[in-house]
C-alpha cells in the first residue's frame, strides 16, 4: 500500500480539499505555491497515469477538473496548471498549481514557506467551493 | 484564428503525430525533449482547459492518452510527462514531453537543438505507432 492509499484511506492525515467514492484530492505538503493540491484515483497504485484503464483515466481527468475549478473559486490566481510527473511517489497522481505566471511551475524552485494554519484554511476553503459544484 | 488552429487546418505547416476529427498533435518547435508534442483541440480556441466544455476537455485527454502510448512506443524514455501552462498561446494545449528523469521538464531549461530532419523522422515514427492502436 502506498503513502497515497494511507492517505486517501485517513490512515496518514492530509489536508484534504475534495473527495469521491473513487478519487482523493489534497494538499501537497512541500507546495510549489499555497493551494498547490494533489490529485489521485483512491485505489490503483499504478505509478504511470498511462497505464490506468481508461475508465478510471478518464473519471481522474473528470474529477481533477471539478477540482482545479473550486481551487480557481477559492485561490486568487491567474489559472491553474497542470504537471504530471510521477517518478517520485509510485501512485499516479496529478499536480494542479494555482499559477500567478508560468514560472510558478518548476518543480527545482525554492518551495515557500505555507503553515499548518494557513494549509488548513486553503483546504477548507477549496472543499468549501467543491461542495458548491 | 489562432497558429495552432491554423496548424491542425493545415495553413501553417507542422510535424504531425496524431489527428482525429476533433484533435491533433504536433512537435513542439521548441521542444524541451526529442519528441516533444502538443495537443489542442482544433477548433476551440479558449485559452484555459479548464473553460473547456467538459465533453470537449475529456475528449481531450482521451486523445492525449493515445498520443502519449504512441509517443512510449516510438521513442527512448522513462515515460511521458504532462503539463499544461498555457500563458503564451492562447488556445488550450497540453504538453506530452519524453522525460527520462523529472529534470526534463523544466520550462525554463536550455532547449535541445533538434534538426528538421529528425524532427520529421520522430514525427512519422509516432504517427506509424498512433496508427496502430
Amino acid at each position: 500500500m502506498t503513502i497515497f492509499t494511507k492517505i486517501a484511506k485517513g490512515e496518514i492525515p492530509s489536508y484534504k480539499v475534495a473527495e469521491n467514492d473513487k478519487f482523493y484530492a489534497f494538499l501537497d505538503i512541500n507546495p510549489l505555491a499555497e493551494g498547490h493540491t494533489l490529485v489521485i484515483p483512491k485505489e490503483v497504485e499504478d505509478d504511470y497515469i498511462f497505464n490506468l484503464d481508461p475508465d478510471v483515466y478518464e473519471g481522474l481527468w473528470a474529477f481533477a477538473r471539478k477540482v482545479a475549478i473550486a481551487m480557481k473559486a477559492a485561490i486568487p490566481c491567474k489559472r491553474i496548471g497542470v504537471a504530471v510527473l510521477g517518478m517520485e511517489v509510485p501512485h499516479t497522481h496529478i499536480h494542479l498549481v494555482p499559477l500567478q505566471s508560468e514560472a510558478d511551475m518548476d518543480f527545482r524552485k525554492t518551495r515557500p514557506e505555507v503553515t499548518d494554519q494557513r494549509k488548513a484554511e486553503l483546504a477548507a476553503a477549496i472543499l468549501s467551493e467543491y461542495e458548491k459544484l
